[in-house]
């Protein structure tokens, strides 16, 4: 882990510069962490005996390192005690977008993908730091309020993190854009918007019914957009950092 | 490609069997289908020179293939001129469960993934029938309404295609899940549903005004669930398959 003061932008290799559509590439960390920081899940790309395998998880990022956990028992994990290389790829579909032409049809999307070596944290006061940090990432303040884990809690889950080597966004908002010649063809096109919003809460029956929602779930209101919920939550744990 | 009726389920390997809580995992291929049929997006896991790749793409399902298209200067794409092995992955959030412990801190999901070989689609006509299927199964009939692909378009890009030989499926449905113990914790918990839906159509502003919508965008309306739209549109075109 480098302590020096990160630049602006992830250095560009061969591995994370961008080549399909490379008009669409940005490296600056703003651009990459925006992307992250917005999403709870993630899909994580990891090869064991030559076999990728893709496997989505709810994910996190401090600084420049990202975290994520499971159980013991995965094979994921068990495969990375000796740090495994992975991707992580985080993507938001804004859009669909329908034009004159098949070639055009597309879809607005923000996605980020980063580079890294997967670790599994051992120490159990990290570990325990790390996993607390993980519910308060998602949900302000609430591990505070939690029943206490007990250490065979902590025991059967596994914590992992990687610090980002490299990484890109690929970004695309324009909306339609059909050739020039097309645009006087009598053919329906449109943009429809795509958003993932949480819906109202269900509490559990078994709740006194006078008991208080936290102020740290304020944000939770039905039809709130998950990826703008989930942004302004981790500003309120990491402060913008 | 096999011609012989599939079985039910799919095999049960080293490779596609679900470890982690394997209480969650299915292998039958109406599960695996339903999942898959009502996405758009998916994160395809992929290996070169040793290093992982997880790219996100639009794909749709054939049968026990699976297809996703991308320009030929694709990195992914050059790679996979000889068949690649991928792992192509899709999930669905369906819910964030705050529990009364961190440890039962979950969320709901359906999962699906497939392991193959991918193979760029050569052959023009095919090519051009996997581009119309590709239009028409997102958007039902459109590709006959559509101005004619050019050869120059149909050459820009690249089809790639894959048989499921393994796959399996991981859900999560069952919402709020405390301990026993701490039932009666006076902590709040809740499940929030969590829903990927359309907007408001936003037409091209150079469309006439009296542009009839198609029939078979009826579909498309303001708020609708992506995941249901796909999965109605998918069995539009294939019918069930």
């Amino acid at each position: 882990m480098s302590e020096a003061v990160p630049s602006e932008c992830y250095p560009v290799t061969d591995r994370n510069r961008v080549k399909r559509l490379h008009e669409r590439g940005r490296y600056d960390r703003e651009s990459v962490h925006a992307i992250l920081d917005g999403a709870m899940i993630a899909h994580i790309a990891y090869v064991i005996d030559g076999q990728p395998y893709c496997t989505p998880t709810a994910f996190w990022r401090e600084g420049e390192h990202l975290y994520w956990h499971g159980s013991s028992a995965s094979r994921m994990l068990r495969a990375q005690r000796d740090g495994l290389p992975v991707c992580l790829t985080v993507t938001h579909l804004d859009s669909l977008v329908l034009a004159r032409s098949g070639f055009n049809h597309s879809a607005d999307y923000r996605s980020a993908m980063c580079f890294g070596t997967a670790r599994i944290v051992e120490e159990p006061e990290a570990k325990t730091r790390a996993l607390d940090a993980m519910v308060d990432r998602f949900y302000p303040g609430r591990s505070a309020d939690l029943r206490v884990s007990t250490a065979q809690e902590i025991k059967a889950t596994m914590v992992v993190g990687m610090e980002i080597e490299e990484a890109s966004a690929k970004v695309r908002g324009k909306g339609l854009s059909d050739e020039g010649e097309d645009m006087d063809l009598p053919i329906y096109t449109a943009r429809y918007p795509v958003v993932q919003v949480i819906g109202a809460a269900e509490p559990c029956p078994r709740l006194p019914a006078d008991t208080p929602v936290p102020p740290g779930l304020a944000g939770f209101t039905a039809g709130r957009r998950l990826d703008e919920l989930m942004l302004e939550n981790h500003r309120i744990r990491f402060g913008g950092e």
